[in-house]
Formats: structure tokens, sequence, C-alpha cells
């Protein structure tokens, strides 16, 4: 019988869990299936290592399972904009020097980009990360999900952990997307469709001639956002994109991570890519999706383009081409935040950065930025912000009273240079 | 009798001020008089517009004297990191739309930087800003100064200002400096020799070759600082430097704007340009200065290099020469802070912004940055920070047990490359 691509995933990861433990689990993982995987690279990020730390401690563990499997990442602090923030890094430091973690970043960018970016994480991959968005990896054909620091703490100490196999949903999408539309416009639409609960603890499994044309970075945008949808996970297969973007040859093993034909999925989802439109997610919802043209005219005080959602390269070419050569509306704030450090100096050295600024925007160091409310352009009552990060729930960046429009760099850039959402 | 410098530029703009009003106050202005001068230029910034506006409209003044003077600039909050700031943008946009102020910038980089670089300040003008480091202007031969927002609010309503004109400092620097020796640390020692009071009121005029010889740049790093030892302006002599810088070409009057040589002065210091050493501020005094050789070992957390003091393209330029190709001390914050948008994309344009991030520089947007301490690298308790800013006060860049230190860019970056104060 057949199994979707997690299934598949986790059967070859229990496998090599029984030949390196010999504790035998199921043979062949299907959905629903409680099964013990043997973790491959964890992810902790600068808001959760104090209390990753003080767990670990407590549960008494003498040394971490493996200090080369643990990615350490400042990104929502940096740098700091209030004196509490410091007591994380120092917390980070002292806990890595302990333990002999080597892979931290201390200023190199948003941690999911780095996860792929800086080579952690492989196709096939088990990964855990102590934030929601840890789906992203997804996107390189890994499972990856979010942990709360309990589950990390125990993970640092014996490289494991309890999953319950996902049951799946298969999204096929065939075709050429219209120009101006962009993945993200393909997940929210999907959100939309689904609702913010209508995957949840599924796998969204991806496939089809519109997925295999897209880049790895704008799969990384739909994987990014699956957790919207509540799921556990987001899953493309591995292929000559993803090898190139790894900088790895592909095994034979991994260009087989997909689902076979007779699979089992508790959902099948079809689109037809000609039939998306540019789509915004409306204040406060993030299912509350509805078509950028229904919204024209919406006056905006702000844009934010960044965030692991949409602060690639692409995602600030796509920008730099709808502002290039043109100013943004006078009282309009464009803030653009690249996701990595290596993302903002290949966008200093082409010349976007100067397209951007000539423009007009504010172009910030890399990181979580503003998507996580914590500095670089707090919204106050009655403010609209159009913004390409993952969420728009109330008081996310800045009052209960601002208003969040999500939205791809092509939508928020066209807003922020008329000072209303405008169609592309 | 001759006169000093500050004494003829207010001669001139008094004889002014006597055509357009015919009210005479006195022929030729010495130390000591109080006069009334005619105003070209007021500067507002971010922090003070609340209060401007408010008075202004207590003071019931039905127009501004000429809105054109009038320049208002976002910097110390931009981007808005906390809701109070959004405010301040708010009561900003509504006072220049109610009185038809026309130059606002609203992320365009530093108040001080942009008055210069954008063209609001020439030679002999006279200009008032409601920020300490006002005296900035004196780079290009203006009478600048900080004022507090009652008096911005009647210069907005009268377009004059009295001011007793100033007693004067002659500091006399001949020679060529030696390597990697700065004109932050000139005016560091300065301000050691003269005390942090040692200038109260006093107008600072420089001369000689060393001055000569000097970008307007690095003039402009000394006329910010002159108000570290009180001074009420400081003043360099109009050059073919500048009318590069300000893009004009000099008129007779204004290359003129120079201390006669029978000028009277309180108070005459002469340096040999040879014999200056880098020096650095110590905490938590502006005059507390000392060789960086007797500091150097000094471990230091972080490194701030930017504000109106060193943001400019050649304190950018100078700390990549030092860390090209080099990669920053593992566990040291370096902030690199351009002062203004044109400074910014010059450096990314250059690749000197390739050569800082390579390194480990975290460069953030342009604007006031870690200097006001609002956010962008708050320090903690118990942390070191070398700064290329203007004031260690206690407290400034986070917590009271925060020590910093100020340097030139120089030092700063090898600070940074070292993890602690190390002699150039």
């Amino acid at each position: 019988m057949g199994q979707t691509l997690i299934e598949k995933l986790v059967t070859r990861n229990i496998q090599r869990h029984e030949e390196q433990t010999g504790i035998h689990s199921v043979t062949a993982a299907k959905a629903g299936d409680i099964v013990t995987v043997s973790v491959d690279r964890v992810m902790i990020h600068d808001i959760f290592i104090p209390f990753v730390a003080e767990k670990f401690e407590e549960m008494g563990f003498p040394k971490i399972w493996n200090p080369d499997k643990v990615v350490l990442i400042y990104d929502h602090l940096v740098p700091a904009s209030q004196q509490d923030d410091v007591r994380h890094f120092k917390i980070g430091d002292a806990f890595a020097a302990k333990y002999g973690m080597k892979n931290v970043h201390r200023s190199d960018g948003i941690c999911h980009q780095l996860m792929t970016e800086a080579g952690y994480v492989k196709p096939g991959d088990v990964v855990f990360g102590t934030d929601s968005h840890t789906t992203t990896y997804g996107c390189v054909g890994a499972f990856s999900s979010g942990i709360g620091y309990t589950e990390m703490a125990s993970i640092l100490g014996t490289g494991s952990m309890w999953i319950k196999v996902p049951e799946t949903i298969q999204v096929k999408i065939e075709g050429v997307l219209p120009a101006q539309v962009t993945s993200k416009d393909i997940i929210l639409t999907l959100i939309g469709d689904l609702g913010a609960d209508g995957a949840t603890y599924k796998a969204l499994e991806f496939s089809g001639s519109t997925i295999e044309n897209m880049t790895v970075a704008s799969r990384m945008t739909m994987s990014n956002m699956a957790v919207e949808a509540g799921a556990k996970c987001a899953l493309f297969t591995p292929d000559e994109k993803t090898a190139d973007y790894c900088q790895i040859s592909l095994t034979e093993q991994e260009t087989a991570l997909k689902g076979d034909t007779d699979a089992t999925y508790c959902q099948t989802i079809t689109y037809k890519a000609e039939d998306f439109v540019p789509v915004m997610a409306c204040p406060s919802q993030v299912d509350l999706i509805k078509p950028v043209s229904q919204l024209a005219g919406t006056k905006i005080d702000q844009v934010f383009i960044g965030s692991c959602t949409n602060g690639r390269y692409e995602d600030l070419e796509a920008a730099a081409q709808v502002l290039q050569g043109k100013t943004i509306s006078p009282f309009v704030k464009l803030i653009v935040t690249p996701a990595s450090r290596q993302i903002f100096t290949e966008a200093a050295q082409s010349g976007i950065i100067k397209t951007l600024t000539a423009a007009g925007a504010i172009v910030t160091h890399p990181g979580c930025g503003l998507c996580c409310g914590r500095a670089g352009g707090i919204l106050s009552d009655g403010e609209r912000v159009v913004a390409t990060n993952n969420r728009n729930f109330l008081g996310r960046m800045g009052t209960s009273k601002v208003e969040i429009y999500l939205a791809s760099p092509v939508s928020a850039a066209m807003a922020a240079l008329k000072g209303e959402i405008t169609p592309p």
C-alpha cells in the first residue's frame, strides 16, 4: 500500500532510529501511528532559550545528546531594544558555552531563513524548533515542526521525540501563475479555503507543475505559512531546485520523497494556477482572504516587506521592480527588512537597496524586525499596514486598534507607491 | 578693532536685520553684546515637535513667519519602537500641513546630518535647532545653536531671536595628524583639556593648517561635539572644501568669515597635530579623556559606529578599512548606523556595507539609532561599549551600569576586531 510523503519520510527515520537504538516501533509508518523519531537537527531562538535552558537543567541531563545538531539563533531581539533582551543573549551564550554548542548565530538573520540557507537542514531530515513557523523547512522536503520549550529540553537530552504521524492533505496545482501573482497569493488563498484550523495536525503535501516550476524561496513562503491553517508540517518533494539551493546532490532516497499514487489522503485540493489572483488576509484573521481588487482604495499608513515569510532576495527584487525609479506615497512609511545577512549583503551589492532607498524605503538590518512587534516601525491606534509576514493577529505590530493586511511583496510595494491598496 | 569670526557673522546678520526691520541695535557686534538676529533657518526634530507645536498655538501666532525656513526632521524615533513615537509623527505631520511647512524629512537620517547635506545651511547663516548638537553647522561657517521649545515657538512666530554675542576661544592646530588619528581624537582631547564646562557660552574658532586640510565631514565631528565643552557654537572658516560640500561658489563676504589677527580672544589654545594620539572619553564623563594605549586590553561587549558625530561616509569607510577581510570578535556586537539615507545608499553601492556585514557588523537603517538609547542595541548591567557618538552619560544606551567609551570610528573598529580596546 502506498505512502504519503510524510509517511515515507517518517518510515525512513524510524528505521534509522531502530538501527541505532534497537527499539522497534513500526515497519511502515502510517497516519495516526505514534512513533519515536531520531531528531536530525533542532533550532532554538532567542525568545525561548532562557526557558529551554532552565528546563534542561531541571531535567538533570548531564550533557546535550549531540551539540552539533543544535542551532541557537538570535533574531527576534537583535539588536536589543530593551534591557531584558540582553539577558536572553547572556543566557544563550552561557548555555552554548557550557554544553559545547558551536552553531550560534548572534546577528545573521531570521532563524527559519538561516536553517536552510546555512545548510543545517537537508531533504528527509526530521527537525524541531521552538517557533511555530518551523514548518518552513518543508520547502526542502524535511519534516519540521514547532514545539514548546519542555519538549525541546527533552530532545536536547535524548535526541529523540514522539510524534503522531499526521494525515495528509494533498494540494495539487497545475499551470502557470498570472503575472504579479506569487506563492504568497497561493498560500493565502489556500488558508482562506481551509480556514485557520482546517489543517490542524495535518501534513500539507504540495505537487503539480506550478510547484515544480517554483523557486525554493517561493516554496518557503508556503511551508512557512502552512501552520496558519494549523498544519503540523508542509512538504515539497526534493528536486533539482532543492539540490541547487542546498548545494548537494540528491540521493535516490531523497528524490523518492513523494506521495505514492495510491497513498491515502484525507483530502485533496486541486487548483489551476491561472485562476489565482492577488489576495490579502484582512484584519484581523489570517483566513479572512479577499482579492486585492475588492480592497482597492483602502488607505494605508505603512508597509512592511520582510519576515521569514517574504524577506528573501526574490521578494526584495519583486518590490524593487515595482518601485524602480518611482517614489512612495509621501506619508507612507515603507520598511524593508531582509531575512538574513546574506540577503541584505546581496541586495546591497546588486543595487536593490539603492532602488528601495531611492524610492523612500527604510531598509533595516536583517532579522525578525517589525513582524514580532518589538521595534522597527510600531504602529498606533487607527493605523493600517500592509505587511508581507505571516500573522495579522490583533496587537501584533502595535496597539490592538491597528489593522494588518497580509500580502505578497508585489501587492505591498504597490500599496506603498499609491498610499492605498492597489491591484497590481 | 578686529573681530572674531562670530562677531563678524553676527554683525552681518544684524545689519541685515536692521535693513529689514529698521531696528538699530549695534554697528559692530562684540562679545557680550545682546542683540537681535534674523534667523535664516530652524530645525525641529521628532522628539520636540509636540512641545513646539503646543507652545506655538499657546502663543497665538496666526502663522509661521516663513514656513520655508523651517525644517522638521524625524530621526530619533524612526522607525517607531513604541506606540507613543507615532503620536510625535502625527502631531508633526498635522502641524506641517496646517502651517504650510514643506521641508519635512520622515526617514532621511539624522537632523544634523541633513541640515548641511540637504543644503539647508550655508556659510554665514544663523540657525537654531531644538537639539543641543545644533552646534554642528559651524562646520560650514554658520552660527548654529540649540534652544528649547519655547524659544523655538517664538522664532516660528517672529523669525528673530536674541543672543548674547559669545566670547571666543581660539583653537589653532598646525601640522599633519599621525595615521589613525582623526578629528574625533582632536575634539575629545580638546574637551578633556577644557573640561565639560570649559567653554560654557563661548564660541570655539578653529584655524591652522590641520583644519584647512580637513574634510567638512571631519570638521562636522568637531563642531558637533563642541557643546560637550559647553560651547554656544563652534566655527570653521568657509573655504573651497566648504564650497564643494555646499555645492555653492563662495562670496567674498563668506571667505572673509575668519577671525581678524587683532581680534580679542578670551583664550587661545595651540596644538601641534603630530602630538595627537588616539583617545577615548571614559565612563561616564565626556571630559575624562585617556589615550587608547592606556586603556588597552579593556574587554568590551559592543561597538556602535554612527550618530551625527561619526556616522558619515568617511567614518564608515575608516571602519571598513580596519575590518576589510577580517571578522570581529565572536561575542562582540558591532552595530553600524549610517547618518543619512544618502550615506547608507552610497555605502551600499560602493561595497562598504558588504565589507562591514562580511566582518560581522549589523548595519542598521539610517537615523539616531543607539545613540539616543531608544532601540537598536540597548545594553544591560555590567556591559561595556565603545561608541563613536558624542555622549557617554550614565544610562544613555541602557542601564546606568553600562560603561560607555567614546572613540573615533578607527578605534571603535579596532575594538570590535579584538573584543577589547586596542591601540590602532
